[in-house]
């Protein structure tokens, strides 16, 4: 039994029964209603869509429906606790899908850590969906994982640890910039952790213009001449760290703007301190960041972390319901980097009027947030024409 | 485009938007509610499931939640018209188990038809679920899927489409002959249609000691000496038809007490008036029963149909909501076929004090059924012993 249980406490009384619910949208009371929601009625609307599958989107739920999907291989900072352990965080998530998008979604967690499995698995159950989220899924599995599957589906999928974070920190870093009279392309960061998260924060503040960017994994500074790294480090290495510097994490903060820690990996206060001027520093680990909040303030000129009780919360829930929001008012046949970008850029402009140091992003709660990105990610999809959706592969013949 | 789609019509209307949702249980309005039921607080369920994985069935919703599984092959009377055209089905049936049982139940089309691909995507999703129930699977792939599913799952699985009917039919029968001053053991039946109905009614009748029973499928009476046989059939064949009769359906009605139609082959008044006194018709195949309910009745003692508009409807909705509750209710570990004679018992039971020939089970909206067949299929699961339900296979090492 784990220390942690504890029945009488709150956080075990609230999840007793578990935390969603799935009700008919029609009263079924009386024979008539059947008749019609059930046979022999709905056979005129399955007979519809069989002879028009583009019927399906108005005529099914699935159109406003997500698949949170998990193998609970890297759940919060619990790790490989497989997937009954994920059930209650994959419930959270569809929780939060419907109460901050009025979007539905369902847990699906796995009995298989196999990739070739994963993706076989969500290819064939796609046609109940709208869209395919994924969630705490390891690295560098989950890349892989998401490349084959944006290939095989014509719905919008997402590996919300990777993109959901990248989202947030490129709008909060470009708001910190603003603050300090800065622009992305006067900015060196270095990003600790090249997990999901690291990687897509990397990839997405290259996309975004950004001065230069050096990684670090547990090993030291990415750079093209180590022999360790998976592809897609190696692929980062090309991309990254133009000065070529290698060693240990403090070698890089030296000098460095911006230190954006994604990993559980501590930094000390020297290493802050070692930071150019009007430094920023983005500690996300959870629940205890890189380095105290309050330590590193003393250094930078802004702080933000992932937790709710300081300001300045990098939160994924900024992101993942405007952006499936958005994409599904689009039909979006998939999330392309434009829309992710359209996404950030939307994000960092609700606040961009009010910044302070301790207000480089909106508060979770914020109502403007979620229908400002939701526009931002439908006009963009339209833009690129990448409409059209179609929930799961062509039958087979 | 179909002929039938007519988007002003009432059932259009009605499906517009798809006919289920997804709500969280506990409102997530403030910081607060959101570090109970998210992060922080839900690492420490996760943490607790992690180290006792039985604790799932309290802290997550699976252990009330069905999955409706259907790869779109058999859909009502449409056949094979793929996952998307089969969803509005499956959300029906979601709804009929909150509206019945007070289940959840999420619907899961697949887009494959592969019984290897089918059996190893359920295995996969299923420690998302408390329960399995397949729907609108052609035969005989049906069989063989169930069963494979069965042997692999430590949770209950259930072909509706086989048992929910062959329950409905087995309880309706022997009040049938009840009312005739019958039991079980007198009566010669006829089983017309060897599909999955036909076959799960025809293993439920033998079961519960019906006399003699012969199955007819589109080639004639299934007999021994066929050579066209699938390895169901072939198993039926040597323990059916005792009286070794061959031919057409014609043939076997012949002084038979039932026919028991399954199929959407029809049946002439002469075959019926050929039958025994007193005999009984249960003609179900759906909109348009086999014999004409009104002609029936000049021959027969009682008949019975799947349409709503006419008494004696054989309804499906009598039997899943209830099994499946009462077999959560004693948290069982699969539906053995004595938990099937219990429901069929305890349907039967229902009106047992109350029968007339229009009247040999009770009406959908009875609202005594679920909970009879619920507390008899508990009952019968835990005298059995076949708790200790374990949603989903062990994760690989």
């Amino acid at each position: 039994m784990s220390p942690t249980f504890d029945p009488s406490s709150p956080v075990f009384k609230i999840h007793q029964g578990g935390k969603l619910v799935v009700t008919s949208s029609l009263p079924l009371t009386d024979r008539e209603a059947l008749s019609l929601a059930y046979t022999p009625g709905v056979a005129q609307v399955s007979a519809a869509i069989a002879a028009d599958e583009s019927l399906a989107a108005t005529y099914t739920w699935r159109s406003r429906l997500v698949a949170v999907i998990s193998d609970g291989t890297a759940v919060l900072g619990l790790g490989d606790i497989g997937p009954a352990a994920a059930l209650p965080v994959m419930e959270g998530k569809c929780a939060l899908f419907e109460q901050f998008a009025g979007l539905n979604a369902v847990p699906i967690v796995l009995a298989t850590t196999d990739p070739d499995e994963i993706v076989e698995t969500v290819v064939r159950i796609a046609p109940s969906f709208g869209g395919i989220n994924l969630e705490d899924i390891s690295a560098p599995r989950c890349f892989e994982i998401e490349a084959r599957l944006r290939e095989r589906l014509a719905i919008p999928v997402f590996h919300d640890d990777q993109h959901g974070t990248a989202i947030v920190v490129l709008a909060a870093l470009r708001n910190a910039a603003s603050l300090t009279g800065r622009s992305l392309a006067d900015l060196r960061v270095v990003v600790s952790g090249a997990g999901a998260a690291g990687v897509a924060c990397a990839r997405i503040l290259l996309a975004a213009g950004i001065g230069d960017l050096a990684m670090v994994d547990s090993r030291g500074i990415v750079h093209p001449s180590r022999s360790d790294l998976n592809p897609v480090k190696r692929e980062l290495a090309e991309l990254t760290n133009t000065s070529g510097i290698s060693g240990a994490l403090e070698a890089a903060l030296a000098g460095a703007d911006v230190f954006l820690g994604v990993s559980a990996g501590a930094v000390s206060e020297a290493a802050i301190a070692s930071m150019a001027a009007d430094s920023v520093v983005f500690a996300l680990a959870n629940p205890t960041p890189e380095i105290d909040p309050e330590i590193a303030r003393r250094h930078a000129a802004v702080v933000a972390t992932g937790r709710s009780d300081h300001p300045n919360q990098i939160n994924n829930v900024l992101a993942f319901p405007g952006v499936f929001a958005g994409a599904f008012d689009a039909g979006a046949r998939q999330i392309t980097e434009g829309m992710k970008l359209a996404a950030a850029a939307a994000l960092g402009s609700v606040v961009a009027a009010e910044l302070r140091p301790d207000y480089i992003v909106p508060a979770p709660f914020d109502e403007r947030v979620v229908p400002a990105v939701r526009r931002a990610v439908a006009e963009q999809a339209r833009r690129e024409g990448v409409t059209g959706a179609s929930a799961g592969p062509a039958r087979p013949a």
